[in-house]
């Protein structure tokens, strides 16, 4: 199988990654939207306009399935592209929900979903998880951790601070949805603010459990093909894709 | 005079206060590419595109001078827009520099330059600055100054500890430049880091002196009218605008 991934900027390689250590697909083609990045604090319409106009951009490939590693565009857009795809096209917020209640036996749990200040505006993780029967959700606009990460500051004080001005007043979670492809790279960080006590909920482990359990994956790839694509400045992303991912790119 | 102003986002209302202030202008025609902020994480040639863009839109008025008060923007388009331009186009990084020579009688002064990253790699300040013979420049690229500005952190320990991360091995400066037209808002927090020791130039207002050195002003016009666009969500600017400059939108 061949898979699109699409996401904002460089955060959707951490779905790659999963995807990868898991060997699912036979190639892989990802394209992020650098040049208008990031979707996070952006609008409706603007999201769901440049999730079309990528969806465009990758009917040009013969895709068996799209993943929009994006929770920004998972939140907002997934309806409007599945209506106009010729393909399957998956999102990481019902993944990660499934995730979430695979991980957690009392419906009493505390859950703290973490996300861009658009995608928590959405209420997309607190409806599924409301739907799923869960009655103690914490809803954080964490948006700062996407530039922070970016000047790779994945811990020490800076990122300290911003945890305090954030979780001050949070209580202290059963599980945490990391609902912004950025955040896996500082879960450890999170984790350990809160004792190591919270089962964190990331995108790319979640979206290899969806798959295994919606898709038939006959065999294994280990070598598969890897194409790169950016609105801007591929290179750079090619140059991140590298060095996170370990390939060649 | 009529006057356009063009920012990446709603950072350049600190220049349109300034105007204000000084009742420079007959009418002020504002547009910021919300939907693609921000500029400064981005790359030359997504720069200039966007602000030629930009410039088209500028066409459809009957402008007299067009002010690009985003400094990311002033670094790296203004000759190719200035190009293409039916009218004046002034950017705020030479503004700033005469600014910063009027404030510093001793070249060997210290000068430090707060930018984004983009600008800062554009060494537009630094070339000028050397030009003008200073000797003492430190260029630091404060991107994260941004975000936190946009959501609001004024002062306070995430703020502080940004400062101390950025700071901790500058020289204290005699002249800060306040490159990026969000820096102005938290012109006293960065003030008081360094002892409210140095001059802080602010692109609003080394515009303004800038402007009535090389234009006739022949009178004051204290009730201009006003114009306010975005490429998303214009109503959301025009609030913001309302607010920050105590106008009717």
């Amino acid at each position: 199988m061949k898979v699109g991934v699409f996401d904002s900027g460089i955060g959707g390689l951490t779905v790659v990654k999963s995807l990868l250590e898991h060997q699912l697909f036979e190639e892989i083609i990802y394209f992020g939207d650098t040049a208008r990045v990031p979707y996070g604090i952006k609008d409706k319409n603007t999201i769901v306009r440049y999730s079309l106009e990528a969806l465009e951009f990758f009917k040009n490939f013969d895709i068996d399935l799209l993943i929009t590693a994006c929770n920004t565009v998972s939140a907002y857009a997934l309806e409007e592209m599945r209506s106009q795809a010729p393909f399957d096209v998956i999102g990481v917020v019902e993944p990660g929900i499934i995730a979430t209640q695979n991980a957690l036996d009392d419906k009493h749990s505390n859950i703290l979903v973490l996300a861009t200040q658009a995608t928590i505006n959405s209420k997309a993780y607190e409806t599924l998880l409301q739907r799923a029967d869960f009655k103690n959700i914490t809803s954080k606009a964490t948006g700062l951790f996407v530039p922070i990460i970016e000047e790779g500051l994945f811990e020490g004080e800076v990122l300290q601070s911003v945890m305090t001005h954030y979780f001050k007043e949070v209580p202290c979670p059963d599980a945490i949805i990391l609902g912004c492809t950025h955040f896996p790279l500082i879960s450890q960080t999170i984790g350990s603010y809160f004792g190591h006590k919270a089962t964190l909920i990331h995108s790319g482990e979640a979206i290899v459990e969806y798959l295994e359990a919606h898709y038939k994956f006959e065999k294994k790839f280990s070598n598969p093909k890897l194409k790169f694509f950016a609105s801007e400045n591929p290179e750079a992303l090619r140059a991140i894709a590298r060095d996170w991912l370990s390939v060649e790119t």
